[in-house]
């Protein structure tokens, strides 16, 4: 049986989709990477999000991507990017998906969206779309959407619709947000998981604040997961210190546009992927941006966690 | 044979899907629409266009509309909408459609592209995807999209993709922009054919300047073909006069929203439509409004081309 | 004693900013035109605004502007446009204007605020800088300001700062909103004026919809007045013949960019201006716009509002 | 006399405006934060920036805090921040800075250019209205203004206006956008200072890329200043060990909106500034926040570099 999202925690990857050099679908790769995310303590993962290259699948293959994830993952739930320009695709992807066993969906706001009204009654017709039974996770995602939905606006939205099952949190700067919505609980709001995005540039002090852990793609997982573990057994500082290791490679992977080929490079030379294609159009990753990568797992470690990159 | 879009003139409404009260789509009224377009002297039409309700509909439900209006056709050349979110569902959509006889696909940008340079490069990616084979309506229309597109970039574009078949300017202000690409083929760029959207607004002048017909759902395309026949055939009074005659309701069609409403409120009144229903989600067309529209049908004319409205 | 704006109703043009060939300002000119708006039935002027090329003066130019126009303008009440990039500038200008006997400020949103929240809060803090004794008008303009406020937002701004004295209504679509405030005042929400910008493109109806008039620049005041005191007076199709025989014209009017140059154009044609000269940077008014608008005036009337236009 | 701004290198603080809790400009920590980067080393410094709150002072504040700076400063050049909405008041700030020796001015383009042509349309224009004689420094910041400009934009605007003496580099990402400058450079194109804003979230590597240094607010210029030291002297580790010390906090601090919060309560702590209060409005410093600040100031430190912070 698969796990409620209303209890998620820990952290969810982002999957990319894994494509051989000349386009095609890697599926020894799905296989390879879902199992190291369980290997690693994932506690979950999404597909076809933004960065897994949905726009460019075919429908039958977002489908195929997301089948085979969903069953090798076994018990951990697995949530499907299902966001279209329109509810009839929406919809479609939605019953397919969930009738393979997925444990919920990611719908991200059009970015026409401007007002409080407009993005709540976005979410009202989407539930309407693919049923008020499919647990949706909202994505809330305002630098690359153009969207920003104030603390009042989720509360609406958590208010309005039960289905709404966990807030996928990428707003930037959003420390105070994830305050708010606690603090809106405490006044009666229903909780909802908060897993923070944006490549996790900030989950440090969002755990502090009370995020309840990560749904990104970083390249480095486990790190992820160690952080929220320190965090959440109360070692603040050694949960800082292997953030801080980090960041140098994750601010750098978190560029928009290069930071696919960044990712994709890294899971390569983890031996995780086989190749690290993308789909065209894709950003280019010049023979510089590559050496910068290289330079950044290679440096010698200035502190023990540093050496936690292993990659040679 | 199919007529090639590099010769387009006169003018391609942009049809609507019909539905059912109930959402189904309804075939009967398709054909009858198209029996009317063909009737009242359109040289051509588009269907799936941003005011097609494409979104909303399945891709099975697309590609049965497309066809239809393809085989009903007859001659005239259909144009169907394949803009989407990725390329891969443009490919197949594009695919399956030319197969089945549409003349060429329209493809509007994403509301993400700012640059010239981002522009030109999405449509030359576009154009990789879908095969260099297939003639594609580019669709200039900022106040939706949020895309400029100078003279310049057009001009790039058709320089650098053959398969640029017609323009479809949609640009307000536009006037100007007309006037420049016409200056452009005087300079060697190569002729396509201009048919102006934005519902007629400016469609009086616009034939002046040099366009060659509209492309866009204003209810009454007969009166369009009449004011684009009598502008080229000198007969600019006559072709200012229908054209003012229309204008009140013209306008009162072209609101962002609400527009596609009320043209499908008139095609109902027309007969042409069993009903005015849009699939969700739809904005509201209130009492008022509907008032508003019959009263703009029903007034007293007060000129003889006024007269033509001949709905009661 | 100046007339309070919570009573403003009729018509309330935007005036320009009249300059001579080599840029300075035509203070004959300015005399010229606040008389003629007095001398048409103008209830009210407003200065300054977007189209008064405020951003192109000096703050002692527009000073002298707005001073000179109140003077002139004697007990009619005179609007002064105070938006700025700072609530500092903001803050120096009201004072200064009020001063001088202005009847209150017009405050457009800056083009950064999203959430219902921040319109709110902007207006909030604007108030704090300005003195909430100083009367304003609420600039909701989403085509040019990209600031979407809902009717509901609207209300939150009345309710709370009771210095908001009257809305310069531009959206569009807007007939919805005008009828939902006038709901909410019937639902207890205290009055405002109503009065509608976007160059009149939709005043027919408008008026009808409840808005107690126009505030906007189209360059025949007269036919403004003349339609809402029409409307007014219950003369429906009258209002609606005057104002049909004007929209060719007042569409062409209200292009974005190039309209300033139709409007000065049209009030250097009527005497009122000595030149159609704007300061740089401005959009070009070809040849062949100012031949379409020759055209526009000239044309033979087909009914007999179409002789008001009154232009050789 | 005053150094080139065509030379520049280094670091070129943007410094922030010094108040009082009472929002009374505090000259005395005008002077203390001049001196402190005139000891620390940089080489320059930006006053009236994006953060520097100018749209929060009349004009005769910005004025004096400008003429205050570029006095104290002495020899080291000053760019005094002029964007405004309009050229009347662009030509104005700069008349009078320059002539109190301001070594050049800042020019950030309004949110409101898209294509090519309007953003080296705007330039051409700005350079009118302040003279071709003024050195200007482009900003190129798309995250704030939303304009992106190509490098071959930039180019254009280099060619065309020889006044165009340095670039205010804060495109995200931006590596490559640096190594097509320089490529151009190669090819012909004169060269000009590409100084690196976005707080220095990516200066490791931008001087690698062949930046000429920083023109950014982070709290600690004294480390912006050995890092860029570092790296020209070839020292790339050390460089970066320093960089990667201070990152977690630089992270933070460029955060949008918060910022400056968190850089006035920095620059309080180490003694320059005497209080971190900013005019309204401003975003909200929570207690929260502040601790997370103290927090990062004070972690002991894993690495030499680290013990740099200084701040007890």
């Amino acid at each position: 049986m698969t796990a409620s999202l209303a209890d998620a925690r820990g952290v969810y990857p982002i999957a990319p989709t894994p494509f051989f050099d000349d386009g095609r679908i890697d599926t020894a790769s799905v296989d390879r990477l879902t199992d190291f995310y369980l290997s690693c303590g994932c506690t979950g993962l999404t597909v076809l999000g933004q960065l897994g290259e949905a726009p460019k699948l075919e429908y039958g293959e977002s489908l195929a991507v997301a089948t085979q994830m969903i069953r090798r993952a076994g018990a951990l739930p697995v949530i499907v990017g299902v966001s279209a320009p329109g509810f009839a695709a929406m919809r479609a992807l939605t019953h397919d998906v969930m009738e393979r066993g997925a444990a919920g969906v990611m719908i991200a706001p059009p970015n026409t969206l401007r007002t409080d009204d407009q993005i709540v009654g976005y979410y009202r017709q989407a539930v309407e779309a693919i049923g008020a039974d499919v647990p949706f996770v909202l994505q809330d995602y305002p630098l690359t959407f153009s969207v920003q939905m104030t603390p009042g606006v989720i509360r609406r939205i958590v208010d309005e619709l039960p289905s709404c099952a966990m807030l996928k949190h990428e707003d930037w700067p959003g420390l105070e947000k994830i305050t708010a919505l606690r603090q809106f609980e405490r006044d009666g709001m229903r909780r909802i998981p908060i897993l923070c995005g944006n490549n996790g540039l900030f989950l440090d002090y969002e755990m502090e604040r009370g995020a309840d852990g990560a749904n990104t793609g970083y390249a480095f997982p486990d790190m992820l997961c160690d952080v929220v573990r320190l965090s959440q057994a109360g070692q603040r500082e050694e949960a800082h210190d292997l953030f801080d290791a980090h960041l140098p490679l994750l601010r750098y992977e978190q560029q928009p546009g290069v930071g696919l080929s960044v990712r994709k490079y890294i899971l390569m030379r983890r031996g995780l992927l086989s190749s690290a294609a993308q789909r065209k159009p894709a950003a280019p990753f010049t023979r510089l941006a590559q050496a910068e990568v290289d330079h950044l797992l290679k440096r010698p470690a200035r502190t023990e966690p540093r050496a936690a990159f292993g990659v040679n």
